[in-house]
């Protein structure tokens, strides 16, 4: 797949020098990442791609526009292998203010966040926002909405049929992560007829198969898909890179991967060619002080890759990963995004070029972003129904007495693997008792129009010891999911969310501390990175007034209570999950 | 693009372990060209695809046949970037049984040859007949048949409609060389409607442009096609590389420049990503004696490339250049295209699989190529209207004194380079006289289905001092090209191949030296190389007889006389070509 100059004709007269360019970056030592040189260079841009790279004639300049990279070295756009934009709590517009500074210029997103709530509609507004933006937004389609099937009710199910409508988006660049790698090794319908459904149209698929090694990954590779961003030890790097799986090496708020990855291959390969760089989840305060793919690039050359394999490893190997020939290089025909950084060691842009126009200087963004008014971003996306303090509590036929329950406990505060135990309660009035202050209830409410599933469980060692937390962003359905001590805690926390159309609320003793509003079908904030991680912080201060504090991002403690793909237990609207044997468990025991 | 698996949901079993794999290679080291790596594994084939690679667990053998590797180095099948296999002047069957053995399991044939004699129907026998072969022989479909428009009458004409047709042959694998590069340069509409029809199919485009550098390469690259086999220079290999043009690195029988471009580009270049290996025209002898893309692998780690670089650069460069993702390494879900050598900087196979099968042992064919009967291969194909000596008689108005001559003189013996003179002649009775040995008459007759066109001019320094040199291979229209002494010689040659179908003939003294017949199309033998060499070889004599003797390869001297691509005069069936300014120029001053 190429990416089309808007008028070809055009174009080759600019390369040729019958026309002017639009644009000459005079003054630069070029980073070839397909040859591995560095030396001086003029290029010329027309309408958004490299006219023409020039090594020799330095005198003649034939464009409407010069700009002196002063000396700097010039390096192609920065590309993010895997992201998901929601996980930024960001709109996609606020989402490329807040990464182009720091020189990324084309993202692969996976929108599964918002399709799981929104369904087709979510995917085509994250789509379409990005007519409007000064940045390339690729879409690749959600595979697995839900992430499983029959064990969660989502905003949506999409199946081959979805998939291909989507897969007809102008900016479609494949299929999103296969996450669901045991459907797949199985050959379930679902999953095999979506990868058949893509792979047909030559697109690419992105995998996510943690762990998945030996034949089970060959296994996986034959099924179709042949990326991972899931990798976390250097030997799994190596086996999945030996077997021709590209390795998108992720640095994400959640998990740094990088580190790891870079020191277990290095000694061993000597070629870098399957190995891509990626944020995954990346939130607005991270982005803002540390950067973002260019701190990806950085952290895997201060752990010994050679600068120009690591530039490469953001660009022209992701490119090649998503089938696009005239991205990531630069080159004549190639897209014309390319930034100018001082250090090829630290890569922190000074100019970031996209499509041959100036969008960013030494950290902020130099042209207005400026989109059109999408409904979806006024629409309060919480179809909760009425709620009542009594909907909370855990009832059972015994009027007083004890009672045996399964509890999801938490291995680790720093883990999002449960394990399931079961604990004797006391039951008073019909009503279930904690009797440990590590014990909090937890209720999963859909969220989404013409489910109207609840669940209430209990939680061991989740890590507040007082009040409610209740959020709606809550993998991958994104259902309602409160962890609280009292009904009314949980019930005003609930009524907080359901008010301003979905985020993240903590109540104390009867009063809303702090709500974060993403009122983006309850994902993202309308707000820009500098206002959302003022927000952000104020929702982080409150959490730890519940008592959850021993914790790197006390934000992402809630929300994998529900990710019915992460080991053993899980709670969802439709009961407590057993992730492995992928069946509902009961409450009672 | 991906080649299919036939029946994924079994490789994915076999993958898995849960039903036996077809064959497992045990016992070998496994060159990685995607890592760089050589450690010990197990590889498993099932059904032509490759369904796992064991590292680990050496002991439990899951496959119905065992093939015991010894020891030795697995690489993958050897892939030709660009060829001409009816240079090879064998079918397309017998072309494979000489290559295979010397590990070329895939070729990027471009049947331009026989398009320009049968059109479709020629490129439809190149396609159909692969379909019974052990070896992949992929389609580019020919750009510029003829060579140049208006200048020259060949069998067919090929517009962007016949390219769009037959685009949509199975094994087409994109658009073949580009050649004419002025044409796209100056945005002719012919070339840009056929580039334009096959870049928006996202189909890879094929080059060919000589010495095209600076603000002309960028043009041409901007038109689409961004792959070169013409490259004879290091220095304007690097130049290609930088700008991210494919270099199809060439040794064929006519031109070495393997060891210019490495020499060329080894103490710059760090990453060899866009380096690829080619033959384009290689002879049957040399194919025997030499060897195929594997004497070039060779050539080029004599030159100082790292063998798995330059194995790399005969392998997965090119997949990646023709757009097919699973080929060209081995790992899972790729094809089975395989090779066992001994010794990694002599790259002589052992054996070949192809598609998992073992197709050469030691240098022989293992398996019988038997294939349907193509009637294309019995059907004479020289149009020539009936001949008399006259028809080789120089005329002119003038019945008795002096004429002034447009006359095509060669360079040198070692160059197809040709330019004007003008010189005079004596004319007795209205006939055109030579005076000097070094100067010969020249024909040029149309050879195809409704044409009669027919041109006589006079060459220097061509090289025979005495007889006529036939020729129906003649590129790239491929006319019956004579170079004569005497009328009753030329019409003596004409005869003969118009009878057998085609091919060279030599003929001294009223008398035929030799015929190499060529029936197919006049191109091609319907012998094995064993054969067709000892035919050649005695053609070889025949033309030395005539005394073209200062020659590399005297088979090749007449058939660029007619190429209208080549600087600076050619001849065509319709006039002198004045090659530069595109125009006929007249016989006579």
């Amino acid at each position: 797949m190429k990416i089309q100059a808007k008028n070809k004709s055009e174009l080759m007269k600019a390369s040729l020098g019958f026309i002017d360019s639009d644009l000459v970056i005079t003054n630069i030592q070029l980073v070839n990442v397909i040859t591995g040189e560095i030396y001086p260079a003029h290029v010329y841009v027309y309408d958004g791609m490299i006219a023409h790279v020039e090594t020799k004639d330095f005198n003649q300049l034939k464009a409407k526009e010069v700009f002196d990279g002063q000396g700097k070295y010039l390096i192609p756009g920065f590309i993010d292998a895997h992201v998901h934009i929601e996980s930024s709590m960001m709109t996609p517009a606020n989402f490329a203010k807040a990464v182009l500074p720091f020189g990324t210029t084309t993202v692969v997103t996976d929108p599964h966040e918002i399709a799981n709530v929104c369904g087709k509609e979510g995917v085509y507004y994250m789509h379409d926002i990005g007519n409007d933006l000064p940045m390339r937004q690729l879409i690749d389609i959600p595979s697995c909405v839900p992430a499983v099937l029959g064990l969660e009710n989502s905003g949506a199910v999409f199946t081959a049929k979805e998939v291909e409508e989507l897969s007809h988006l102008e900016r479609c660049s494949g299929l999103a992560e296969v996450m669901d790698y045991v459907g797949v090794i199985d050959q379930e319908e679902r999953m095999m007829d979506i990868l058949n459904v893509m792979e047909e149209k030559g697109l690419y698929i992105q995998g996510h198969a943690p762990c998945v090694l030996g034949r089970e990954l060959s296994t996986y590779l034959c099924g179709g898909a042949n990326t991972c961003h899931e990798v976390e030890v250097g030997e799994e790097a190596l086996e999945k890179l030996r077997n021709g799986m590209f390795v998108d090496a992720c640095d994400s708020s959640i998990v740094k991967n990088v580190n790891a990855i870079i020191q277990g291959i290095k000694n061993n390969i000597t070629l870098y060619d399957y190995l891509c760089l990626c944020t995954d989840d990346r939130e607005a305060d991270e982005i803002t002080t540390k950067g973002h793919i260019n701190d990806v690039v950085r952290n895997a050359i201060r752990n010994g890759l050679d600068p120009i394999i690591a530039i490469k490893c953001a660009t022209l190997n992701t490119a090649r990963e998503i089938h696009i020939e005239n991205l990531g290089a630069i080159a004549p025909s190639y897209v014309a995004d390319m930034l100018l950084v001082d250090d090829l060691y630290e890569v922190v842009p000074s100019a970031v070029f996209y499509g041959g126009k100036l969008v960013a200087e030494n950290g902020k963004m130099v042209v207005d972003i400026q989109t059109k008014d999408y409904p979806l971003e006024h629409k309060n996306t919480m179809f909760v129904k009425e709620l009542s303090e009594d909907d909370f509590v855990i009832k059972t036929e015994i009027e007083n007495g004890k009672v045996k329950v399964n509890v999801v406990e938490y291995e680790s505060m720093n883990s999002s693997n449960t394990i399931l135990v079961q604990k004797e309660f006391d039951v008073m009035n019909h009503v279930v008792q904690l009797n440990d202050p590590n014990l909090k209830f937890a209720a999963v409410i859909n969220r989404h129009e013409n489910h109207d599933t609840m669940t209430l469980a209990i939680v061991k060692d989740f890590g507040t010891k007082c009040g409610a937390l209740a959020s709606t962003i809550a993998h991958d359905s994104h259902n309602l999911v409160i962890v609280y001590d009292t009904p009314k805690n949980a019930l005003l926390a609930a009524n907080a969310l359901k008010v301003c159309g979905g985020g993240i609320c903590a109540v104390k003793d009867n009063e809303i501390l702090h709500t974060l509003e993403l009122p983006l079908a309850g994902l993202m904030s309308l707000k820009e990175a500098k206002d959302l991680i003022v927000d952000s912080k104020k929702m982080k201060e409150a959490i730890n007034q519940l008592g959850l504090v021993d914790i790197h991002n006390p934000l992402l403690r809630i929300v994998t209570l529900c990710l019915p793909v992460v080991p053993y237990v899980k709670i969802s609207d439709l009961g407590l999950i057993d992730v492995i044997n992928k069946k509902i468990i009961p409450l009672f025991v």
